[in-house]
């Protein structure tokens, strides 16, 4: 017999909404995807939709758990995110109000993040993890001491936005010289354009008068074209001085790399893990910190905003 | 009437040991002062003469705790530092076997930053708080959720090793583009005797054939030398560009910075604020994180590591 589940999920994505009951081992039961409306008050509505749906049937107390793509307030105020139009949108306040129960709103990457740590990729991992989310940005989260960080304001886990070059040109935030706008999947877009046009052969796919994307560059080295190969690494190398420096900091158990570019496998993780070596104190006088892939699918987000929910209810 | 005391707490320092008895507000009863030895026995004997002569006529039970610069692992071994020979040394169960006690053993920049977050300039913040120490080396900690981060292998706090410049020369540790190769002693040192060279006045004192140290730079700086003042600044841009990454990693709610440069006061700490400002994301979304001075003298490893072991007799 199927397990009851322990809590609702909700992963809110730049292009789609994904809820999802889910049961004490990860398991999604059950499962409900619509697009992203851009507006606030339609966005709203959508996410309600998606919840009653799901909720329709389930305990009257089943907790639920919200992931959402930007700088949310301890007590769930959208506040701010590069790739969305919500500012200082009351998002908990107005889903519970709608929906008759609380709400947990967290960082959708760190719901992530604890997804990987309980059940996915860290779950050998004791108490201390990082993982960074390579989609067209850069995201991530954090556990330490057994416990997922979530900031002072809220804010924690933005380990695209360390800074790693004092020089460094401005990336899409704004932030001069940080990791995203090195090994983003927008980066690498960059970075293929520049070697196209360099006169360096991409890929047939990419040979085109738009800048290609980090999936089509990943499809490139796929395909064994050595440019693309070249460009995955450097955005690998990146990713390793940027973790070595949250190493020296953190000392984590464990990396964990998720996110699209995750497609692309050793191509960038082999590059990473050579760079952080290079860059951690100490290499011989320590135990190497593995750096592996994700081991949850795109329903992390939404497994890890349940699991928090869950925990949260439990208190 | 004096309290008593609830800890011996003991800084191993480059130069000297300090060993203090401490109340449980921090007060300082009794201390005392010796030389630090190079070698490996010579200097666990200092270490253990300062305990036994401050441990006279103490509780058999009172706890002892000790801060060392280096990677301390998390049951006492002493394996690496830049600045000291140890290596693999099991300093816990050495001074456990010499002192008849337990003796809890940690970094040193972790004690004095857990003494700076319960009564120093950290006191008003509730749970989250970074430290950097500036002196030879850029050293740290980090207090997350209201508890002393150790790290899974004991190593964490060493935010000097965060990398801010992809295409940086190694400092003194091998790592290239570290925060320590561009904001420490040695660096500002480094970067006088550079302007020196190029025909800047930066102070008499400064103008001899060995290169300046950092605190020669301070003091043409409080003179009201340019190239002083220039230089102190370009160190501050460094730490608050470091400081930025960390803040949008971790979000604390104070950054604290002690060490020797803390001398130089605002003319390092005005720009390390300019740039965290510069650099943190969503700025004009979030609360400002305050950079302040650390709040207590050269007893605050001591006085850390006093109340680390006083917490761990209590667990």
């Amino acid at each position: 017999m199927a397990m009851p589940p322990v809590a609702l999920g909700i992963d809110v994505g730049g292009t789609k909404i994904l809820g999802a009951l889910v049961d004490d081992e990860g398991t999604v039961l059950q499962q409900q995807v619509v697009p992203t409306p851009k507006e606030d008050e339609p966005l709203l509505h959508a996410i309600v939709g998606v919840a009653r749906g799901l909720l329709d049937g389930a305990a009257s107390d089943l907790p639920v758990g919200l992931g959402f793509p930007g700088l949310i307030t301890r007590d769930g105020v959208a506040r701010y995110g590069p790739n969305i139009s919500l500012r200082e949108f009351p998002l908990r306040a107005r889903l519970e109000a709608e929906l008759g129960r609380a709400v947990l709103v967290d960082n959708d990457a760190t719901a992530a993040t604890w997804a990987e740590f309980v059940i996915g990729a860290g779950r050998e991992a004791r108490a201390d993890m990082l993982m960074f989310t390579l989609g067209t940005g850069v995201g991530g989260g954090l556990v330490i001491g057994g416990r997922i960080v979530r900031g002072s304001q809220g804010f924690a886990g933005e380990l695209g936005h360390l800074i790693i070059d004092v020089d460094g040109a401005s990336g899409p935030s704004g932030i001069p010289g940080e990791l995203e706008a090195y090994s983003a999947g927008n980066a690498i877009g960059r970075m293929a354009n520049h070697a196209f046009l360099q006169g360096h052969f991409i890929g047939t796919l990419l040979e085109g008068p738009v800048a290609p994307t980090g999936e089509q560059v990943t499809w490139g080295a796929l395909q064994g074209v050595e440019p693309a190969i070249e460009i995955l690494a450097r955005a690998g190398r990146y990713l390793g001085i940027a973790a070595a420096g949250l190493v020296n900091c953190l000392d984590p158990e464990l990396i964990v790399v998720g996110g699209g570019a995750g497609a692309a496998g050793d191509l960038v993780l082999d590059p990473a893990r050579a760079s952080l070596a290079d860059h951690v104190l100490g290499p011989t006088h320590r135990d190497p910190v593995p750096v592996v892939a994700a081991g949850l699918g795109p329903e992390a987000g939404a497994i890890g905003a349940a699991f928090l929910a869950a925990e949260e209810g439990r208190d």
